[in-house]
């Protein structure tokens, strides 16, 4: 007979991808914009997003809003890899460099610090060759719960 | 015979609104994620976007980076507003209660500061029945040409 | 016979006026740099402090460390109005002009937003003559306990 | 006969010395607040500051500006290190932990980007035995001029 718990991961990079595969099916965001989820693990995960014509803004470049969105959604997956309900409180973003309809976008996400309920994350956005286009830092509150519930941290 | 210079607008609240049409029309992200486009005027501009269901994140509220989108676009028609090509420079953003699919969100850009090239302005998000969502600070540059050629701002 | 309960202030503005003297003498930062507290409300306060030659940094103005603290100091003092303990989680500022040995620098903090925990303020740092010198905004954190023991938020 | 420009440095490391003691002579806040330069290199620089009895505030701990501006002193340094004149333009701090008189900071600078006229710095606070205090992000602007009029960057 089928037992849910025989699936439970038992160390942290494992619970950190079934965490993320979870979040992804519930995240119409991220799948709506084409994100691709290329790396994850404790504290840390790495999403990719090509610029489509529909992500430009009225200066013809990619939209700000559009690598936000790219950067937070890895700040996301990097803090609930500890299968602990998390939430963005803050982020800040410096524009470095325009980023171009066609162009392919990485963020990767990191671990700075968790103290308490919060923590600091910082992604660093750049073209997949490595032109650098923007630097984020998003701050994190655990809110209760599990992102797969029954499941606890490693 | 038509000259297009009978259009330019003589006072500052006319040509925001110009400079906001030939804007839109090139706003490719603003349409795709049905924003509307509420108010604008000189230094100012308030935006609105329903969370629809392709703007939820995997914690079945409206994905940061959405708020985020609405805010930056409101920043970018306030900030161009006096037709000098301008764009974000950094953003930061405080996430003060979540939004559900089905609401909808208005986003109030105001000038605070502006110094040579660079200014600063602030966004407020809430919902349309007045709930606080997120508060929105963005720092703009001005990048050289104007938004309508041939236009001066008046 | 004495009673201190007699002292307890009944409105809200009185009980900033009382939550800030306590501070004060126990805020060593502000008066080792000559600050001096000119208004304090609920959510509100304004502080002022004159650029010394102590305060200049390497480029001959003064050093944004003063400016920040300065800022700081008027978060402070606006979001502990309430008497409910309350810390500094973040902040941000932008510089948008010098300021000079001599000087007179204001500091008018406002409450932008409250929920649970969290507060949300905004500094406008000034010269005495109204020229604009930083735009602040501080994120604080209810850490517990009162400001003044004993006393409850009116 | 004495000539100056004997002594210009020929690699990027000791301009960064020499800048920086350039600027220490006239930065009269570090000294004020007894800061010490550790090290400096190209786009680095790490300082030290004790905290004293006159830096804590009205919760009897580090004033959140004395860790600013400890912070912003090496976010200085590190961006001047090319030996042309740069301010901050914006600073953003997440305050983690507090720090408690006697203790002694370390803050280190690393610049994480440099793009025409503006960089990103990150500046790491610490207790010296490694304790994480903040976290600041700055944003550089270069002023033109030299901080050593007559060098040129190596």
């Amino acid at each position: 007979m089928a037992d849910i718990h025989h699936a439970v991961p038992t160390d942290p990079s494992a619970l950190a991808a079934a965490t993320a595969a979870a979040m992804w099916t519930r995240d119409q965001t991220a799948q709506a914009l084409g994100m691709q989820l290329l790396k994850i693990d404790t504290g840390r995960a790495t999403l990719s997003m090509t610029v489509r014509a529909d992500m430009v803004n009225g200066h013809h470049t990619c939209h700000g809003g559009m690598i936000f969105t790219l950067a937070d959604t890895a700040f996301a997956y990097a803090c609930n890899s500890h299968n602990l309900n998390t939430v963005a409180a803050a982020a800040q973003i410096d524009f470095l460099a325009p980023a171009r309809e066609g162009e392919v976008l990485e963020a990767e996400a990191i671990e700075r610090a968790a103290a308490g309920r919060s923590g600091v994350y910082d992604v660093t956005v750049h073209t997949d060759d490595g032109r650098l286009i923007a630097l984020f830092r998003g701050k994190s509150a655990r809110i209760g719960g599990e992102v797969i519930q029954g499941l606890k941290e490693a």
